[in-house]
């Protein structure tokens, strides 16, 4: 039986430091090491046995995955990495405090930005600091093509054919496939599984660190309802989640 | 131009400790991890970017890549592991003391078993605590043709696949080509490199954790002798691992 398991990246320096990230390549806190640790420590208890991962391009999220592996006991299985599964492009909020820029930009146009479902931020300026354009990770990309900015909208359409083409293959060989991703490019893929509206995946807060599993059937839908291997860790870290940016 | 850079894992934690690992899955001590962590900052300094990474199926090997990598920022290049590059298979000295070892069998079959060419040690049994048969990491393979004992020749002729299919294929794509395995599926790729004798290859000590760059013509030849990117901690590691075995 077919299986997926999601894992959100544990907190980066940025996220403590509440910066917007984006696809800026910052690595890791301690404390999201720990998660890290964590999440392979529930997957060896729940006795979770991958037979491929999956990661974005993103350090935090290629981390996370080396050390919950690590713990899992579980380095050997074979990896794909992907740009298609990288977080939302902030556009030019990548490299802003979340902070400020609600208090320069008011509460609606931060709410529409973080939460709307198709309204990108500003496009980031090729010659941005914060901007990915010349990035030797991403060379193989046509430049022109690369994100400038992203609504969860412009996500989920390049996500898509990574699901199609590579996670839905593996998926249908009956492999239990791990994806080791960000908060949109999963919110991305669930949507997708759960078929949740527009709408309402807005309000879906996916908590760090906290394998979320997908058993499915040979058609890819799920059984039953996706669970995380430990619950009530999952309900307290989406609350987090929920409040971020709201900080003074 | 296509680059080769081979670097072998830091100290295990069974290195530490002068016993036989082969296949046994141990992992990297702090040496090591401290060893891999230096491996990628030469890897920056040098400025060397990889692109494409293979690695063995042992934990050891990988630890050493992501640590090294993490540290080179250079986690995002893509990933390839292959049991065709792990470490020799010990066969039936596979957890044992290598001291006590020399002790019961006498300096000759310790030394035959360590370095001839072609005598592999006595074959491991199927269910013996230290065997990999039914281990998940080789479900891919034929159970029945999985080693239970290696010389270094047959190390070369289970490697030799895998350079001519995977990593000649990428280099000669003009990559730059990153291999972390161990001391002896690197001294089989150098013994074919380097067009090394079978009398002479037993006396050439790849050191631990100090990248070792060949830059290669269209052909694959090298164009100059391979160099590593820190010479003299390089010649005192090879003095190091020569005299392996020989602590009481």
């Amino acid at each position: 039986m077919p299986k997926l398991v999601l894992v959100r990246h544990g907190q980066s320096t940025w996220n403590e430091k509440n910066l917007f990230t984006g696809w800026v390549d910052v690595k890791l806190s301690e404390v999201g090491q720990k998660e890290a640790k964590r999440a392979g420590e529930l997957l060896k208890e729940k006795k979770i046995v991958g037979d491929v991962l999956h990661t974005s391009k993103l350090s935090r999220a290629i981390q996370t995955a080396n050390i919950a592996l690590d713990s899992a006991d579980q380095l050997y299985i074979p990896v794909k990495r992907s740009w298609r599964l990288n977080e939302r492009h902030y556009g030019d909020l990548q490299g802003k405090d979340k902070a400020a820029t609600l208090q320069q930009y008011g509460q609606e146009k931060f709410q529409t930005w973080r939460r709307s479902f198709d309204v990108p931020p500003p496009v980031i300026s090729d010659d941005s600091e914060f901007s990915q354009i010349g990035d030797p990770r991403y060379r193989e990309i046509d430049q022109a093509v690369l994100p400038r900015t992203e609504s969860l909208k412009l996500v989920i359409d390049r996500l898509l054919p990574y699901w199609q083409d590579e996670l839905a293959k593996d998926l249908l060989e009956g492999k239990t496939v791990f994806v080791f991703a960000h908060g949109n490019s999963l919110r991305a893929l669930v949507k997708y599984l759960d078929n949740i509206s527009d709408n309402e995946i807005s309000g879906l807060n996916i908590p760090t660190g906290i394998p979320l599993v997908y058993e499915l059937d040979d058609n890819l839908k799920p059984t039953k309802p996706a669970y995380y291997l430990d619950p009530e860790a999952a309900a307290a870290g989406a609350a987090a989640v929920a409040s971020q940016g709201t900080k003074k």
